[in-house]
């Protein structure tokens, strides 16, 4: 908790071995042969660009739990998570969603590709996602842990996840007053999928199940204190630096951190939860070192 | 191939045992406790009706294995299969795509729940599916098969199967011309699926390879020939027996068997693929009575 970020440390050069696996990974498995021309350029066009904060989670947490890099089993994972990141972005962005047209600094999908298109790939992403990690071969005989990592998977993104998430915050349910409501939403849109992320890289590896809750804890509360940030983002930078609409929460009247705590109360909780989030990874001691500098960085970045 | 049908015999009373233990599925399987009960809704409403086709095949080519209907594996595949099969009709019916409003009977899910509800709706019905096979209990021990039949699941619906057809049948993608086209959209956006569904039964019960391959032959001709049997029937039925809207093909302009080959053209290709697909049952002799009762069925239904 007193450590202090190298001053050199970026989230950029965090990430960026990550973000470079996850290019390679997108050229090994995203698109299968076979696939029609005009919906592989499509799910190309989706996943490319972003933070790759999912797939790093994945790498990070079974790095944490001593992966040495052998095996394709994590980077399956990585790449599963952030085509289901990028699936619900597509589909978010829909006219009949939130209506974006910008995304990761480019024409949102069903602007890019038309919006049956844009449906299309989504789906296809979704399915090629547990595809992906059904279809792995076994890591080591004698442990097949893909039709629990889909199941992992599949939790955080469905009914009771990320899908129930959205459903949530374009309340076409019924959802909590105030703080609770923002906390019944985010931890289904958004914190779900990164607490599997942080999961499945450990369960990829074999990890002891405490060790995999202690990672998922960290990546749930860690998800909590992103979306607080997101908010306050939201209105203090510009599409450029965001690569989406900036501003959009408050012109949609949207109930976010900022509207319902203020700015700095919101900050406040923000901070706390990344306490939290760093002081679960407290069973992996040193190992856990990345994934603390990632808290802290997430909690100072500006776009 | 010259068994007679029984006189009474109607696909309404060779399906009506696996149209019940579909219900008991929904029961058990369809919604997890603590979805939000407006997303809940829509799901249970979207699954509802239908013939239960791919479930059906699901439960037969199980059967025809030597299935005895214990264990729960093959039960939640048919689910499963049905599931994807709804999510496909639920973003197929939106207007982006085919833009129905008539679905079994009923307005279709975007009339009823609006677009966003219809596109959620049908993701989460995906993400269960997955989630229904990979979360099974162990059917017997050193016996688990869940990957690969999230695989095989995977990758009927994904983009070199279903979503590769609907793409392909709104002509968003290069398509060969003529019969060649049809079939090209057909074999993905009907076939694969119910491939799929009489494969997954025999390998829910552990049937060996040559097995599973024959089953999925069957289905995959039977799939051919229905779209076959299907197209001649937009033209021919009401919308109260087909329970959706007809004619809306031919108004469309669509390519269909009808238009491609003439009515007595298409209707002698579905004979023959049904025959076809009669043969593939070869190898499991008498077992397979109910299979080819199935087929023969479908070749005479007349909605």
């Amino acid at each position: 908790m007193t450590q202090t970020l190298k001053k050199s440390e970026t989230l950029e050069t965090l990430l960026a071995g990550h973000v470079a696996a996850m290019e390679t990974n997108i050229d090994r498995w995203l698109v299968e042969p076979g696939t029609p021309g005009a919906l592989a350029d499509a799910m190309r066009y989706c996943v490319a660009g972003g933070k790759r904060l999912r797939p790093a989670l994945v790498r990070m947490s079974a790095r944490a739990v001593g992966w040495n890099g052998d095996g394709l089993l994590v980077d399956r994972a990585a790449l599963a998570v952030e085509m289901v990141h990028v699936y619900s972005l597509v589909h978010d962005d829909l006219p009949a969603m939130d209506d974006d047209d910008l995304r990761r600094g480019r024409p949102t999908a069903h602007v890019k590709f038309g919006q049956a298109m844009a449906i299309l790939t989504g789906d296809a992403l979704l399915t090629g996602a547990m595809g992906l990690l059904a279809q792995a071969p076994l890591p080591q005989p004698g442990l097949d842990v893909r039709a629990r990592m889909v199941a992992e998977l599949a939790a955080a993104a469905g009914a009771l996840g990320m899908v129930a998430g959205q459903v949530a915050d374009m309340e076409l349910c019924d959802v909590p007053q105030g703080q609770a409501g923002l906390e019944f939403v985010h931890t289904r849109k958004t914190g779900r999928m990164l607490q599997a992320s942080a999961r499945l890289g450990a369960i990829a590896v074999g990890a002891e199940p405490g060790i995999v809750g202690a990672l998922g804890e960290y990546a749930a509360k860690l998800g909590l204190a992103f979306q607080i940030f997101d908010d306050l983002l939201d209105v203090t930078a510009s599409a450029n630096q965001l690569g989406k609409t900036p501003g959009k929460d408050a012109q949609a009247n949207k109930k976010t951190y900022l509207t319902v705590l203020g700015y700095q109360q919101a900050e406040q909780l923000g901070q706390e939860l990344t306490n939290q989030a760093i002081e679960a990874l407290a069973p992996l001691g040193d190992k856990a070192a990345k994934l603390k500098t990632l808290a802290k960085l997430l909690v100072k970045r500006r776009y």
